[in-house]
């Protein structure tokens, strides 16, 4: 029943509902002498919060994180990071409403139908809000990523029906809808303003790249680390599939047109192509890394919808407020932060795959 | 490091190599009073055996299962089961060749790469025959879902180009293909041969429903079933994409569109469609489970290949031996395995959700 | 490395520092329906804190209590329930001096050998500070507790040389030692002015009792119900030993002064001794627990000692300021903490230990 | 409910019953390139195994281990190691009568209430011979601790009233009952001899001292080195108390008492005395280890018993059979076994402790 840890020696806890007091995360297993200071946090929960164009749900939240512990003289000391977000806006009046009915498409009936109650204020512990704990645990993920150098870049490659035609990472943060092709964008936009005058919401594609990754990762035959960059993706709110490398792609094709050849390549063993997205048997090969989550179209849409309330009984609703019509672009950053998480704790685990480098650690 | 693990409540560990003595699992936290005994185990693997028809590898295996312990007068006693099948092929001479180099598309570099060598016999660990201790404590989950009325069928949907056009369960095991569709199944055999007549494979798409699961099943934020579903899916050799419902599909879609509507139905609070694939926040909706898993052909082809070897030179190779042209229909019997371990785990789990069952159940 | 979190399916995670902003807990997997709210944790807060008596260290802290997440509307909702205590005494200056040599029997050393550095203030994560965490998530598993007529009482049997005579549980909170014997506690107190006298502290024993338990409880062979209590105790900074039953006094005896017979009571099977302290091969028979824990004096006494500072240079130190002579009144509600979140642990996962139990819970 | 799990990334799961067909173990985790092969871990079961001199069982099993996976060429390869022991002797006729009623002292009961029914020969699974997994997967891990030079030594300090005056390692395996000491092994002789006329058993305790054990091992709060090292031996069946260091003497002795000054020894940080057991706030302190584990009495006795029956009348029983009257001397390798499998453990997890080390690892 406990669903809100993630990871096995880099591991998190989530924590809050969107309309309580607050949301936050301990990070518990980052390793001791980690520069570390609000800021660093800060700046990737700054990518997520919302309100940063018109095409985002207006609520008002600064988002402004601090860390209560786990740091000192600004580093990390090896003990559990506990980082906190005030909410400001606890309007639970708003949402009388909600309370009563279940929004199709929303956590409402499955959370009642679990729990036999819910906090229904804005989606309580299902809202998107709580994704800020995530991103302020991969914040410090990426920083020793960094260290490592090892990259993370994710970016919208779909909304809708309009799809990036190319890959031109400078692009990502030039445009509201993070994607890396600003002609692609400017369709998007024309796309997603027809959605709101529908009322309606669109789905789309986030890619992740990850560059810089030793070969070696990941520990079949279940802690593969294929397997649990699709767990940390699908976890994430609105997702529903998840693709490596070639992805669905490779259902149509031939053996041969999937297999990349092994080369040498200034030295070292590489590959001519990278349809596997830098994981072969379930072990990162040392390519780039190539992640997909297709997200859904966010539920709460203006139209008239058909649904029950808690009486059983069928009716007619229209969600007021306004809503995020495009959820990809805040989401990046969340992308970011799982396959960084995922990341960090599959190089930790790889430390003790071979006995040699044990005996080499310990002689130190 | 451990990574032949998964579950949590409802527990598996899978060992063994291709070319080794056998291959086996040890389940552990199955319930006591499990009606169980080989020839439950066995119906499964024989599905999963080789050489059931002329589109897979000839290797000659019976795959015979023994129950080592955890069963007394054909029951489980709620300790663990073991189960091993024992290798009767155990050729190391026929792989010598294939010790010196690194097979495109295959584990042999990433496992070198990790652990500093390799079984090289058949693929070692990351062979496909890992997947029988999967199968075997499927097996066992299986039969707990059917006590519950909870049913787990797979299917190929996909062979390359050719999709299957209907959902006819009736047809599965009725072609080789275990395709839903007997005239998908037909096209389906045209195009394998032509692959086959080129010494190539073919990648393809299982699906997976599931019926009678109840609402309330899954774990937010990180144990949501759909993100240990894409776990499940993607740890199986091969698998490169993974869908929930209409899965890819929402990438193009508006939020009105994959919104399914809640109505009453037989005096239940029900569905009018099925775009989530039976799952909502995490948590089971009550409707039908859907699951796709996209997997590649098997790297294991019989056309000219460049690679490189232990010394790090350019090589050109031609694999030798008969290998599945097809993976999938082998594969399906994985799938249905690997949803059951998930599902069995998350009703375990979901039966501490609540004080009033909690309280119930120590009443007794 | 991830070492701040204790349970299964009912988890906590401690978090903070003895001088930082503040220490708390996450406690993942509780139930919904759980009544809650501030009153009830803080009164077990409330028998932690320091300055209760003259007895303990006179630091100034309220130690009050504030949920942010995880309960609405007076009950929990099966979502993690964050807790924070705020610490108001955080003046680094007076631990200067101590940042610069290895207390005697505390864990400066350790701490730096382990992370190479450490936050010094008032030993940081080594503090008994951090035990606030685990008093407030096993407020919460005592809730759970009490609803199943499950009673947890710790009290202290032994101070230096001072044992009690009787289990009085109506004295324990009659006398500032917590000890079940009045008379007993005369003699502690007179024991204890004289180590005072001499700048020293003094060990001592808790022993717990717990009542009402069902058989079944524990999952041999490593998750035993004796195992998961000998951690839960040896966890808490300063025990030394953990004993269940009969405990040392079984190495003396034949198995025919341990053995206790079988008996009918009440219709029901009962033991007519329970040398064994209430678990048999690791399960829980039905009766009492009884567990005890040795804590050594603590290791802030004001007589003169030898150490090592970081230099490596050998000092002679005087540690001043006022410290607990005396530890264990205080580490009462830990042990009942700690014991309260292993049991309700225990009693979650025993939910699953049968196949009509769980079909059973399914047909509701 | 899965019990039979331990260790977090060396990792362990036993299985097998008293009368089943075998017993084993799988070991997940172990790091590639360790030499191992069956006569290593045969050497530790031999130390195990029944029938060693008259004090012990006669029941006949040769114990022989076959290792079924994990290894190829003669070294691990990172993959699961699979051993198991088959049993040569499962009569089950020998044991209908103790199917009927409850032993006292035994798990009879308790495995009954748990699961509903049990597994009644030879005590099923928690019978001693569970053990045998541990040791093998025990084997396994002593070999890597010799690779870091660090040595495990168990032996028995006590039997019934007789206690070894002294630690002469090499006396150890020259006594038939591990003493440390031939002088209290021969007054041991006399006073088991004594037992045994009375159909009794008796109780005792091991000892068990980690050498060349690095300073920083172990993970505070709840992952403490002593938390762990007091689950592992408390896993033990029969084992009451656990003691680390001075253990309960604590109980008795003021601060100054324990305390253990730091010093300078061979230009390194060092502690003049070892009252901690080389243990300091959960983490080594680079000191010897000092554990200690009190055993019952075996409750197998010859004399005349009360208990209750499947029926729940009241009986008097009298055990038939030969049954070991000392468990401890073979409960020495299982010692060893479980401290090793933890220590390894807690080396591995500590290789995260630090960016520093991940850094340096990872240039390599």
């Amino acid at each position: 029943m406990a669903g809100s840890y993630y990871g096995n020696l880099f591991k998190i806890t989530t924590w809050g509902e969107s309309h309580g007091k607050g949301v936050g995360v301990v990070l518990d297993g980052c390793p001791a002498g980690v520069l570390l200071d609000e800021k660093v946090i800060q700046k990737c929960l700054d990518r997520r919060k919302p309100g940063q164009d018109p095409y985002q749900t207006p609520r008002k939240e600064s988002d402004q994180v601090e860390i209560l512990s786990g740091v000192f003289e600004g580093k990390t000391t090896g003990t559990p990071i506990s980082m906190v977000v005030y909410n400001h806006t606890q309007r639970s009046g708003d949402y009388k409403e909600i309370a009563s009915y279940y929004r199709p498409g929303h956590g409402d009936y499955t959370y009642d139908a679990k729990y036999g109650f819910r906090d229904y204020r804005g989606g309580g512990r299902s809202s998107g809000r709580e994704t800020i704990g995530r991103v302020a645990a991969g914040a410090v993920a990426l920083q020793i990523l960094k260290e490592l150098k090892i990259s993370v870049t994710a970016y919208v490659t779909k909304i809708g029906p309009v799809e990036a035609e190319k890959r031109d990472l400078t692009q990502i943060e030039k445009n509201p809808f993070r994607m890396p092709d600003g002609d692609s964008a400017q369709k998007a936009k024309e796309y997603l303003e027809q959605c709101i005058r529908e009322g309606d919401s669109t789905g789309g594609v986030i890619e992740c790249e990850v560059t810089g990754i030793p070969a070696g990762l990941g520990d079949p035959v279940f802690e593969k680390l294929d397997a649990n960059l699709a767990k940390a993706l699908m976890s994430i709110g609105g997702v529903k599939a998840v693709e490596i490398g070639d992805g669905c792609k490779v259902g149509e094709n031939k053996g041969s047109e999937n297999n990349d050849a092994f080369v040498r390549m200034d030295g070292k063993i590489s590959k001519a192509s990278n349809h596997a997205g830098g994981i072969l048997a379930g072990i990162s090969d040392g390519s780039n890394l190539i992640l997909r989550a297709t997200i859904k179209g966010t539920p709460s849409i203006h139209k008239k919808q058909r649904t029950v309330n808690r009486e059983q009984e069928e009716i007619e609703i229209e969600i007021g407020g306004r809503h995020d019509p495009v959820i990809m672009p805040r989401a990046v950053p969340v992308v970011e932060a799982m396959t960084a998480l995922t990341l960090v704790d599959a190089l930790l685990q790889n430390m003790t795959a071979r006995l040699d480098g044990i005996l080499t650690f310990y002689e130190r």
